[in-house]
């Protein structure tokens, strides 16, 4: 009986590797440009850290286990607890605004669905000590560039902004919901487009009437038109933010959509979700305000706003877009020893090229010269050096080009010193 | 009462995760030149990937639970069982000699000994389908550029070089330890070092016999000179090995010496540990040949050799040379917008610098020009651009090096395309 991986756990073979660490390369190289650092936490947590914030029923998702220690532990469904943890301890210490980010892998016990993961890497982008909607704007902004850094228009990927505090405005105007009636009603909200006649249901247990209801459903119709609430005076931050975002250059991507909600209950502001155009996966990107969390976690007031991106569905959007991946090369140049003797001079020569950061590779075992140059083949390198006794004699090696199969005489001081391998 | 992170567990503040990110790239930068390829596999998997391996009693130092379906689940504390998994399922379509890397997080549970973490990162580089022993120099090499590249030399760091079979060929000569007694005579053996007395009472137990243990105690003691093993006809693996090493340049690190023995029962060949030169610190690196273990783990017979190097006493390595790390900065240009009238410029600017790759910060609340070089100089930029009204109507800013205090004015077109910010 062969072994497996767990059921929603990936095996990373390096061509998956070798695309999950682009997204990741993309990631850090547009964090960095917005002056953002990067922090790390410890995959398994206190399992109090996350009831506290969410309720007891969030240990349903999760990994969680009594360690030996008897200690109540859970491996990390979200990274937001822990960076509100470990802010609140140096908060003192941190100039603000904190720009922080981190790439952790995040683990849920979901029941299985099709194509569902039981864990993923998500980045994490936050700043944190600023309520302004600049902060939002830049956090948007940071979302965005990723997705056109991997080379997608306003014509493939769209953010929908929208505004709790707005909706919680509208809402409780002439349709009177109660600010403790809120929570429930926004969390009805973001059902409906995913299931609306669940949010029905929501909604009239949260308002204890189906006439209510039905006047909120009316408004959740309403909503189509961002308009009339984008024009209200609760939209001021999130004009401004969307003005920020206007003079980036980014407004070609912003929808403002007053149907996001964001399932979470701590979010405070601003929320945000990035799509695909087409609507045809799930949220590529969500984030938020969220003011009270650190607060309630660490116990330090400080207002915060950020993000998280998966590194699944961005996944799915790139190779939707590019078919399948090339094949990954890792080798530059392959060292050929002719004989036995040849040896030291082809490990010396491809110790030298190592140093100079070449890629290179040799046959393990003895091999005739034509099995070595195969396996340069297979390995897909660019160049073959030869190395036999004449060579050696004459202090050269021979250059051979695998593709154009052309061969070059080139001294072995050249080639340890600078010797420039084109295709 | 604050949250704090579990006994065992690093929070990575962005200090401490530059310094572990630098040791990664190190990490990644000598894989690639000796062709490796990175993969990843789960942090969690079945138990019974350990456990066939190991036997039950590595379930003492495990993090193992039953997750919500039932199944006996472990978080990983070492690769090599995933590495096999893998390996196992494409060992048809793998092209051989396999050469693959990973750096895994892995965890252990321990009694809580000081300085001793219940989780860290390890560099793993296995060569997969190569029996011969110019595949163990390969690996000893890849371990050595590593701190070599650390900027370690052979003063500092040493590979100390052994061979599981010569020592079985010398215990098994005269000294008549038979092949089923040999694994725990071994283990015995590796004691020797931190623990006689409880090697003494190992060996006794091994051999049933308290003078056949006072003689293998005897050829421990006597493994201080390789000489003798290593000019005997089971040595010749071993010594091509070195010889491939000295090849390469490396000579220099090499200490063979047979009283490394290591404790895992799967190698079955050339062993080593890299240590500190003053053996101040525990070993930085081991490894060496395992050629039965994927049979056993994936029913694929291949043989393997690699190594686990982890970051925790690379680290303690490092930090000992350099003293206190420096101040990581993450910014390059911090944007000024001089009134609110200007801010629309200054985040066009902000953002087209960003394009170009430069590391860019600004205010995100209104401030006065003193204040936000204030926050500028904190940050550690090396220039603020500053925009006013009188520069946006000439389509310039001005250029200040923060370092200097030397102001230039510059075009906004040029700050755009290609403008160098020269510290």
């Amino acid at each position: 009986m062969p072994f497996v991986a767990l059921p929603g756990f990936r095996d990373a073979f390096p061509d998956a590797l070798a695309r999950r660490r682009r997204i990741f390369e993309v990631w850090r190289r547009v964090a960095a440009r917005y002056g953002f650092e990067e922090y790390d936490g410890p995959p398994l947590e206190p399992l109090d850290l996350y009831t506290q914030k969410s309720g007891e029923e969030i240990i349903e998702q999760l990994y969680a286990f009594n360690d030996k220690g008897g200690r109540s532990v859970a491996l990390r469904p979200e990274m937001t607890p822990t960076l509100a943890r470990m802010v609140s301890a140096r908060a003192a210490q941190l100039k603000k605004p904190i720009r922080w980010f981190s790439i952790p892998q995040l683990f849920r016990y979901e029941r299985q669905q099709r194509g569902r993961q039981r864990e993923h890497f998500q980045l994490n982008m936050d700043i944190i000590g600023e309520a302004g909607p600049s902060a939002d704007a830049e956090v948007i902004a940071a979302a965005l560039d990723i997705v056109r850094e991997l080379g997608f228009g306003s014509g493939d990927v769209r953010v929908r902004v929208s505004d709790r505090t707005v909706l919680g405005a509208g809402l409780g105007g002439e349709l009177g919901v109660r600010q403790e009636e809120l929570g429930a009603v926004l969390a009805a909200l973001d059902k409906f487009e995913r299931a609306p006649e669940a949010a029905i249901e929501a909604l009239e247990a949260a308002l204890g009437s189906a006439e209510r209801a039905r006047a909120v459903q009316r408004f959740a119709s309403s909503l189509v038109d961002p308009g009339p609430l984008l024009a209200s005076g609760a939209a001021v931050s999130l004009n401004e933010c969307v003005a920020s975002l206007r003079a980036m250059g980014l407004g070609d991507f912003v929808d403002v959509d007053f149907r996001i909600v964001r399932g979470l209950a701590y979010y405070t502001g601003i929320v945000f979700e990035l799509f695909d155009a087409k609507r045809a996966l799930r949220a590529i990107c969500g984030g938020g305000r969220y003011d009270d969390l650190l607060k309630q976690v660490g116990g330090v007031d400080l207002p915060c706003v950020g993000f998280g991106m998966g590194d699944v569905v961005l996944g799915e959007l790139i190779a939707d877009r590019d078919g399948a991946p090339s094949v990954e090369v890792a080798v530059d140049v392959f060292v050929v020893a002719v004989g036995a003797e040849d040896r030291p001079e082809a490990l010396a020569l491809a110790h030298a090229l190592r140093e100079r950061d070449v890629r290179v590779e040799y046959a393990l075992k003895r091999q005739a010269v034509g099995k070595q140059l195969e396996l340069a083949a297979a390995r897909g390198a660019g160049h073959a050096v030869i190395i036999g006794p004449a060579e050696r004699e004459a202090g050269e090696a021979v250059v051979r080009n695998l593709e154009t199969k052309v061969e070059t005489r080139v001294k072995l001081n050249e080639l340890r010193r600078d010797y420039a391998f084109t295709r």
